[in-house]
């Protein structure tokens, strides 16, 4: 018998690559490629140090009243925490204690299974179309959780608002998460829903949109009783988990709506142009929503071309996952001189 | 049934009131009565904002380096996390896997059965002595794993490290944490003994003796096979917990030696005089190796003393829980002119 005995042992999730050179073209982690607005670097450098030797305040509320007033919701609505992976994995660990398997994509955001699993959870994959969408019917069913990243990760591929009221409707007695790390993108977010569906958790990130993928917020939404449910499993773990630097980053970022409406909208046609221009060098993939296209090409093997795309310092994302998706790269949206480059490389290898 | 059937509900932790107005004197969270470091100050003035659009260093190397060149280990040693609350959280979900109970005093830190009970780690609680001593024949038992807090809170007492290491050798096929959130003040590390102890690991915190309670870095020390199944647990959680400035944060205090000295001296002279001062007017207390006193008087009730003290702006710690420690107030060490005014306000109420 050895201590080893009782260690909880996991896989841990391997992230994409983070090249410390420079001249790398990184469309591998579906980072923002502009900047945070410029207030945010205005808020870092007029931060008195001298408060942090206090706790922080632990509803950050600078930060949730913020966001109430930017999202149009009451700060009872919102629950923060550090990135969405942490605000997901607290709704696990709170909402899915159950005996029923908790439901979510075969073919998704490949933190589900690991929480699940941390947390003795129990859950069960539903198998996407070949098109990468989501059958609903495999969704009305007993279970113990349903969990849909919307838009989906890493398809790209958006599922209607009706059919999410559809599982919503049908599942009144679970919590169903709408995972919407991506939805600025141009999809339709769930936000307005939570009126209505007291069983309807949000959850939303400043990695993605916000250019924030360093600063670590993320946000879940829903009725009050959810959120203190959240609240209550946050406060029993770790009372101060956001400190008052990143709230006032966060907050900063918040009051620059122009900003981020502008950088989001150049993400939005730099995409589009990249959609045309993969598509003539004989790329298919699902429309995307995102600010990344998950496509596969009808000759070479993602494989060949990952490898091809790394020599030229043009790093991009291969998951080596079941079925049919280690065919695929998944890659970012960067600035359109970073995608000129990449569409550059990428004719040199398959013309 | 209702979604609400399946929440995992919690008793949440109250934590130690934050007055918003100024003029109080706070002496009620053990927070440092000194800012940080100048050169965290400047860290954060001239951090570049614009590397906050990519993800953190999962592996926080920078604070890592540091941490290991300050406190004699190698980076292997060395697991960092959001204040030693998520890193004791993590460490009890990895750790604590067993059908034995978890063994800690019934008088210490209370998160440690918030945590038990969040993560269904069975657990059972050993009765300090009269003096607030831990028995150690009470840790030599078969048990799932064992957690004392050396300095003891909210004590202040100490452990002599024969006893830790006593403890240690008899517990070899389970995990014994050792939690020295207080240490700087005045004890011995149990540190040096993670050479020899594959089943010890020594947590620390950056919240008291580094005057950076809200920076909100906490690391554990350890062999690197029990650092590495917390790492593994950790980056199947949330890869990203750390952010970029708090990375620069931790790194800049870590290099400021001469500060930490200085103002950890500061308190351990003021203490000592505060002792004395409330000796004299009645108080008794065990030997405090802390930045608080742990305190009761002869003739008024805690809750007394508590509520004159709070109408004169002074706020400290009354903790309403079982046995004799109702009638025990937890009082910070602030600054010289902080304990000034406070033995002042008691000698008004107490002669």
């Amino acid at each position: 018998m050895s201590w080893e005995d009782n260690v909880r042992k996991v896989v841990p999730y391997t992230p994409g690559e983070q090249p410390k050179s420079s001249g790398v073209i990184k469309l591998n982690t579906n980072e923002n490629p502009y900047p945070p607005s410029p207030l945010v670097a205005k808020a870092i450098k007029e931060y008195d140090a001298s408060l942090l030797r206090k706790y922080p305040d632990t509803g950050a509320s600078e930060l949730v009243e913020e966001m109430a007033s930017a999202y149009g919701v009451k700060s009872e609505n919102i629950f923060v925490g550090i990135g969405s992976d942490d605000v997901l994995a607290l709704a696990f660990l709170t909402f899915f204690n159950s005996e029923s398997p908790v439901i979510f994509p075969d073919i998704t955001y490949s933190f589900y299974d690991v929480w699940a699993e941390l947390y003795r959870i129990p859950y069960e994959t539903k198998a996407l179309d070949e098109e990468f969408r989501l059958k609903k019917e495999d969704y009305l069913c007993d279970n113990g959780g349903v969990v849909i990243a919307n838009p989906n990760a890493p398809t790209g591929v958006e599922l209607s608002l009706d059919v999410i009221e559809e599982i919503l409707a049908y599942n009144r007695d679970r919590v169903v998460i709408v995972d919407e790390a991506y939805v600025d993108f141009g999809a339709r977010s769930a936000l307005p829903l939570i009126d209505k569906y007291d069983n309807l958790l949000v959850v939303q990130t400043f990695s993605k949109s916000r250019a924030l993928a360093g600063i670590r917020i993320g946000m879940a939404f829903g009725q009050k009783k959810l959120i203190d449910y959240l609240k209550d499993v946050k406060f029993s773990f770790n009372s101060y988990t956001l400190n008052p630097l990143t709230i006032a980053v966060g907050a900063a970022a918040l009051r620059d709506d122009a900003y981020f409406k502008d950088i989001t909208a150049k993400t939005v046609a730099t995409r589009e142009r990249m959609k045309k221009e993969l598509k003539e060098l004989g790329f298919s993939f699902a429309d995307s929503r995102t600010n990344f296209v998950f496509a596969t090409h009808e000759r070479l093997t993602a494989e060949e071309i990952f490898t091809f795309l790394r020599e030229k310092n043009i790093f991009v994302r291969h998951f080596k996952k079941p079925r049919s998706i280690d065919n695929y790269l998944r890659i970012s949206v960067g600035t359109d001189e970073e995608i000129d480059r990449l569409i550059t490389a990428l004719k040199e290898l398959i013309r």
